[in-house]
């Protein structure tokens, strides 16, 4: 496997023009921390624009367009989790929306909350909080015979597994339980089919693979047959069946309006539908396949260059089972990602306590960057540059 | 009162120059719903353009500046409404924070929840909501003996009258509550002094008088002393005490951080920065002085020329007791509102049932706006012009 391979690659690969729609202002800086923050789309550059352009020209009267912003961008990206339209809807952070969501569920199923000690640490605090706040207990995958809800994430934010979509769903099922899918590390990047599945409810973050910009809204995913059983405890205007007739009584409206709360962030929001619109130009498939084109190499690469050096691949090798990351454990694993970005000015991760993410998003990530990504790192562990640095802590990663 | 009165004023008026820091591109419009939607400032348009510059060129680095954003701009915003440094954060919905705040002030108060049936709808379906959650009652003002919670709008949405701050927040320590005061229609409107009237809690939007733009992100304010004591429901990742630990465990962060939730929108969290820097540098108290003029001299005009034609002013007269906007009520009021907007270009709103308000945000309104508004809606009523248009409702305002 040798450079010229992976830039033959990228002169093959149909969808290399993607990348040409972001903003690359790289130098000699490699980005592979495109699961964390993605690349800005010169569409989502436009629609910031357009939309703040709109606000000074149309003042208040813009809402006339806005207010259906949160359902269009959800619609667009119901195309890439396999959800109907009607289904999806943007607004609030994860973290809001996750709690909107098990919270609605716990009013209609009673028993335990189901969620992996690994998973996301965001999902399990609120998850606590829940649990305390309902008088539920917490339990992990497998434990429990009935259940309230299970709530997973489709891709592991460490390992980069992916599960078995259809039969996690089903097992959930079986347990009584609704199930809830976090797809932060999968919407976008891997194929989902929620419908398909029979899943209840999902939650996902639009910063990473649908590049919508530094904490941009997240979605949210109510099954159309849920949506009128379930009730958001948040009770905001924007969710009102009747928002401005300002009545005394609240009453939720029709459909996945009512899981809105306050009024939504229209530039953020805009910017949602714009980023989502170019990975759906792209095609989920297509990035798909070269998603597991990409992290094949990396796992080649590891192999013949980390693996001698003490690293351990940290994520599945069967590529069914892999999202769009590669993770690399090792004992030094917090040194090493310092100096790699300082020294050899290679953007990944880290992540506690041992793992090295590279994530390598499709629409925008080459064969190359892999390469010479995974080659640096090397050359850095062999020459012990990581040495020269402490053991402080990362305040962000 | 003529119109070369108006101009006058405005010529001699010391804050006049900062209408110019604003995007204007009226034509023949006249905008007086800047309590509803706030025009973007030049400096906000390029804070949102450098953060999104910012995205594409940093990428995940830019979290470094990024992590602090949402305190950076709370702490401009605690300028504008007599609040320490770290007493407010920039984050969510006004609609969210009300709940996150509210929840925790029933963990520490027994009683019923306090909030008058004409306060903004958002707080009282909120607070409904949290009541049955909760098992407390709401009651009206001076119903109770002791209560949990006070939740005011210090400036009435509807009519504009502005409470007595200090009065209201020692009356619900007398009830034995926490006061949360809804600063919507006040901050950047009106002198607010949380820490100097005691007040414990209070929320607020960004996008009325702080000009940060549609659905920007909302502030919420914890007086320090509290701020241990409580604890969001909503347990974020953003709000953890060691958030890049990513440990097993929640344990909410010191300070007002723990008020965070999910991961902030930067770019509207930048704007929200922007656009209060903006007021501030107008300056509270001379923006008051000026707002207290223009809605004087709307009151003056109204009494010549809209009461002879079956208008009653719906705002107190004394200007102690106003905010920023004024209120005329009309039993024709939603007719005259879309012929106002549509045939004369003036845009109020309409609040029902039967209020149109004039929101004159005193950093860019002009005393001659204020003459030709009214003007051109006394000639309309004059000639009946809102006879031509039906009674359907409203979707947006």
């Amino acid at each position: 496997m040798s450079r010229e391979d992976a830039l033959a690659r990228d002169a093959a690969d149909p969808l290399a023009g993607f990348r040409d729609r972001y903003v690359v202002e790289d130098g000699d800086r490699i980005y592979v921390d495109g699961n964390s923050l993605g690349r800005l789309p010169t569409a989502g550059r436009a629609a910031i624009e357009a939309t703040t352009e709109e606000w000074g020209r149309d003042l208040v009267g813009g809402w006339s367009r806005w207010i259906d912003a949160p359902l269009r961008a959800g619609d667009e990206i119901a195309r890439l989790i396999g959800a109907r339209p009607g289904e999806v809807i943007v607004c609030d952070s994860v973290t809001v929306n996750l709690y909107k969501l098990a919270w609605a569920a716990l009013d209609v199923r009673q028993g335990a909350i189901v969620v992996h000690p690994d998973d996301f640490p965001t999902d399990r605090y609120v998850l606590a909080g829940l649990a305390a706040a309902r008088d539920r207990s917490v339990t992990e995958p497998g434990t429990v015979g009935t259940a309230a809800l299970v709530c997973r994430s489709l891709v592991d934010f460490r390992s980069g597994e992916l599960l078995d979509g259809p039969r996690v769903t089903a097992e959930a099922h079986q347990a009584g339980a609704l199930m809830l899918w976090d797809l932060c590390h999968a919407a976008g990047a891997v194929p989902v089919e929620l419908e398909a599945w029979g899943a209840d409810l999902a939650v996902g973050c639009t910063y990473k693979y649908l590049n919508a910009g530094p904490g941009a809204p997240a979605f949210l995913y109510v099954r159309q047959e849920l949506q009128e059983l379930l009730r958001s405890p948040i009770q905001g205007w924007f969710s009102h069946a009747d928002q401005f007739a300002m009545g005394p009584d609240y009453e939720p409206a029709p459909g996945i309006v009512r899981f809105l709360a306050g009024t939504p962030g229209i530039i953020g929001v805009d910017a949602v539908q714009a980023g989502a619109a170019e990975v759906a130009a792209a095609g989920i498939q297509p990035l798909r396949a070269k998603s597991i084109a990409l992290t094949e190499l990396a796992i080649a690469l590891h192999d013949e260059r980390l693996a001698p050096l003490g690293f351990q691949l940290g994520t599945p090798r069967d590529p069914a089972r892999r999202g769009s990351h590669v993770s690399f454990r090792h004992p030094d694993a917090w040194r090493i990602c310092q100096a790699l970005i300082e020294q050899a000015h290679v953007i990944p991760d880290f992540r506690p306590a041992d793992v090295i993410r590279f994530g390598l998003p499709a629409v925008y990530t080459r064969f190359v960057d892999v390469y010479d990504a995974i080659d640096r790192l090397a050359v850095l562990v062999e020459r012990e540059a990581h040495h020269a640095y402490d053991l402080r802590r990362a305040r962000v990663t």
